[in-house]
């Protein structure tokens, strides 16, 4: 059976940094090329970066991009190099053509497409245009490039086994069984697919179902190169692999790590091509055995999760040029996970705990923070903020207090307590020319339990942001740790490695608690974490409404009035919170569906969640 | 010549309050009736307001808004209304249809559109579904409906003045020539369009020539009907208008106020519908006169552009149900004209003043802020920062001081001043029940001339977040007025009208400085605000490339290498704000391309604008 070989180049994505990246491609092309490939896929839009947003209305940097791509195809030998890019719609040599008739989904034109360039022998021979461009959840395609047409060239190189046709793809093209059905009913013995796939928890074996679900519709085989690497919220998992035309994968990269993979794929029986076909001619006129593919097995859940959050808090902050940080260390077990993470991204040296104990924090908050920063090794300081926040409440309260000797909302002396340690923090950070790490739990995201410029100070990613309080399994059975279980998972694999747990015994089970108050704990205002994590799990993640979730708690044995005021209240809590959510650090994602990019809602709205069950007649229609 | 009577009804866009949006929707039709029109529009998306965003996504909330469609349905007469909602695709009638083919630019089905129902006689007829989905700018319809298919159904009524057809657009469809030419040729002697448009300066001259040229081009009259009001950080101006088959404006209602305006519009010579075309029948048998119809003139520019900001603030604040104001006074002018919009848009109680003096305050500070709080009549209060400052200071200066006595990175310790500010305003808001304003303008933000958490601090939509700080007039001749003219402007206002000006004559003439240091002042971080805001407004808006700013400070007289040192300057510092902009408070937009929204940036990024013009080589292509 012919083969083709095609290596799997799973590079970092690195937003702007044209030079960079050209230099990693180019070296990923040659080595390719030692391994005598036909082809070498490289990720989606890697010469720019994925997703650089509105820097693609730029003229200067979508010309940049070109010319680093040109610049990478001019170092290509016989080995076939598809490259991603920005391409000026004009300019596009195979993939241009007129927009398809009546797909004016919008009158803006963009004059630009994301392409898989192809190259070879120094030259641009023509380029895939992305045909679907996803624009829901995190994505916005269709904001900035214009779709491929239909019909787009097919590629054919001769390989020392002999002539293989093939046909390329850009990530979400590859979800459509029609579409690779159709690329191979055009003539394409092997699909090619360059991606940049951002990772949530069970994201690679949904791309693996769907890649291998439209290679047995289509009886083709599928090369897939995803990206690796954070940015901003999105993390790249790697994973890159390839499944034969019974859709069985027969190579896997390592995921969360640069890898290069190379695989001698089986193709499809050659058919005649009804679409244009570019004859590439020879790659090479022989072939060097190789090892057997690899077939890395995916990661146990917490351990993908908790690398997801490593890899894109370590991305982030050595990328923006500032690989320190400083966190508050409350002695809680929200702060000691922040901590450990930061610690396991950056290395010890480059973390600072505070303990800033205030006028209601327990005696065990700080010698907690103190056991935490003994464990991570990371320099560790106590700076109370009682006198601070008794000046203040001093000043305040005396311009507060009314006829009855009442000063407002107690929440404002509670905000206060979490403001001045959030000011603490910054004042740091900005003198020692380090990030501030917030270490706010999505749980408390949602519902608004927490003060805004004060725990959320933040200029490093939330490593937390997207993690619930406690693990919580989806109804397709997809585990979706939170706080405590990845806090214990990491202690495990310390004790597992023969070393001391980073995280104290008292932090993983005392009751949790804010200290802004006396005797507080978070169970006075929340529901328990596991109902508040369940409910908040269906509502956000699957749109259910107040009336589903309620009736979910009725089905647990939950008194119907009780069930109702207790959904009423996480809801309100969840609406009236969005203005708060609006001014948070990003958070790193690993849900289906995070807050920020992943959920846009406006902050004046009349629309009630709680209410909204009972509020609707069902339409007429 | 027979004329179809149009009724537009302006009314608010409220997000979410179906309620409240259907009673006023009732009214209004009832009302076209009253005046014997034979179709009344009303805006686009009115039933839910505009944008909803991702409340789309949910089921209930859109079976809401189709309930609520419904019951306005019911609940007309004779003139046909027009309704703006979300449709289920579906339950569509008359806009349903299969997806063009070609048209996928994204695989997930939205099973949703945004339309245009048509209703008479308690009837639902049929609907118009959105065509053209713009996905720029601060739009994202492409996220949440499907495109309408290409021929949709005409409506033909009988008026007393004899059979009148007519097509159906909303909003972005009509700014298409060749698409309303399509409507003309499929058989419409007239097109009404609904619209949900927002407002930037220049907006209303723009549409009336989008509008004016299709009519022209298609030799048909258009109505076009937009909403008022303010929705986070867009506001909605009004200025329905309706122009004749020549282009010419026949009628214009008020700009940002509710509004009905009822016009007898000629139509176009009938043709032979090739299109289908529902007969909806008898509107009416006779008419009353109208009176002629309004033109409204277009305000003058700082008219316009404050009006739009105290609209967008007065309904942001009362729609959050938190119509009461906090907000630092220090005598400067930013301040002083976020003060004044403030009352204009809330009144004199709804606004409290409180100056914070710090170590570095000069001492005419106090005093102007004092006088400006006496000219608005709302309470001031002096709350001084110091000594919670040197409180401050000396815990962490002690933890920070070097073996030099160095204490770090100087902003570090102005910062501080700048958050002891923002935790004192919040902790005053938040006892009292009340928002926080930002005053920060669109220079600063730009270039990262604030604090964090500092004097970026703000609950509502900060009234100066896209005004520079000087006024520019833009190539096309539109002038777009910075703090300094409006302020005089709203003084030269009250001088008019025989009141005292609001805005002390020293905030007005005094050096800007933030006063965070000894004799700080802002010329000494930043190059001139005029030079300052050409730059920003070219680089921005334009996408003008480093070496274009450069060229155009040469060609103004500068020294090319002190050209460069500024333009290098200048676009350094905006792109090491993007961290800091992701979490500052909406603003109101009035430019044409504002932060937030408007412009989505990535915070990691390798990219610099500075060295981008002389870094790039030119494409081979």
């Amino acid at each position: 059976m012919t083969t083709l070989r095609v290596a799997l180049a799973q590079l970092p994505v690195r937003v702007g940094d044209m030079a960079g990246n050209a230099t990693a491609l180019t070296h990923a092309v040659a080595t390719a090329g030692s391994w005598q490939a036909d082809v070498v896929l490289t990720p989606e839009m890697g010469v720019c970066g994925y997703p650089v947003e509105d820097l693609l209305a730029e003229p200067e940097f979508v010309r940049a991009a070109m010319a680093a791509t040109q610049q990478v195809a001019r170092s290509t030998d016989r080995t076939v190099a598809l490259l991603g890019a920005p391409w000026v719609t004009g300019s596009l040599p195979g993939a241009a053509g007129a927009r398809p008739a009546g797909s004016a989904t919008d009158t803006r034109e963009r004059g630009l497409r994301n392409v898989a360039v192809v190259a070879q022998g120094g030259q641009v021979h023509g380029a895939h245009a992305k045909t679907l461009l996803p624009t829901y959840s995190v994505f916005d395609d269709a904001r900035h490039v214009e779709a491929g047409p239909a019909q787009q060239d097919l590629y054919r190189v001769l390989t020392p086994e002999g002539p293989v046709t093939f046909g390329v793809l850009v990530c979400e093209d590859v979800w459509s069984d029609a579409l690779v059905q159709e690329v191979r009913r055009g003539g394409a013995q092997a699909v090619v697919v360059l991606n940049a796939s951002p990772y949530h928890v069970g994201k690679q074996r949904l791309r693996e179902a769907a890649v291998a679900a439209a290679a047995r519709s289509a009886g083709v085989p599928i090369a897939y190169v995803n990206a690796v690497g954070g940015q901003d919220e999105l993390v790249f998992d790697g994973g890159s692999f390839a499944v034969d035309g019974d859709g069985v994968v027969v190579a896997r990269g390592r995921s969360f790590a640069t890898d290069l993979v190379t695989v001698d794929l089986p193709v499809a029986a050659e058919v005649d091509p009804s679409w244009d076909v570019v004859d590439l001619g020879v790659t090479h006129t022989e072939r060097c055995p190789l090892p057997p593919p690899p077939l890395t097995a995916p990661r146990e859940v917490h351990d993908e999760v908790y690398t997801a959050l490593v890899t894109g808090f370590r991305d982030y902050c050595t990328r923006v040029g500032l690989p320190q940080v400083v966190l508050g260390l409350s002695g809680g077990i929200d702060s000691a996970l922040a901590a450990t993470i930061a610690v396991d991204a950056l290395g010890p040296d480059a973390v600072w705990g505070v303990g800033m104990p205030g006028p209601y924090s327990s005696g065990g908050s700080v010698d907690d923070a103190r056991a935490l920063a003994d464990n991570l090794g990371i320099r560790f300081d106590v700076v109370p903020i009682t006198d601070a926040y008794l000046e203040r409440h001093r000043v305040l309260a005396g311009l507060l207090t009314d006829r009855t000797g009442a000063t407002g909302q107690p929440v404002a002396w509670e905000n206060l307590q979490a403001r001045l340690r959030g000011t603490t923090l910054m004042t740091l950070a900005n003198a020692t020319g380090a990030l501030v790490c917030t270490t706010g739990n999505r749980s408390e995201s949602a519902v608004g339990y927490f003060t805004l410029y004060g725990d959320s100070c933040g200029t490093a990613p939330n490593p937390l942001g997207d993690l619930l309080k406690t693990t919580v399994t989806l109804r397709d059975g997809t585990v979706l740790p939170g706080v405590y279980g990845l806090a214990q998972w990491r202690n495990d694999r310390a004790a597992a490695a023969g070393q001391a747990p980073p995280i104290p015994a008292a932090t993983l089970t005392k009751p949790a608690s804010a200290e802004l108050a006396p005797g507080q704990q978070d169970s006075d205002s929340l529901p328990p974490y596991p109902v508040l994590d369940r409910l908040l799990l269906a509502f956000l993640e699957d749109h259910a409404s107040a009336r589903e979730l309620a009736g979910s708690l009725v089905a647990d044995g939950w008194d119907p009035q009780a069930a109702a005021g207790t959904v009423d209240r996480v809801l309100t809590l969840v609406d009236r919170s969005e203005f708060k959510r609006r001014q948070v650090p990003i958070r790193i994602k690993v849900s289906r569906l995070a807050f920020g990019r992943d959920r846009r809602m406006p902050l004046a709205n009349h629309w009630s969640h709680a209410t909204a069950a009972v509020s609707v007649e069902p339409p007429m229609a």
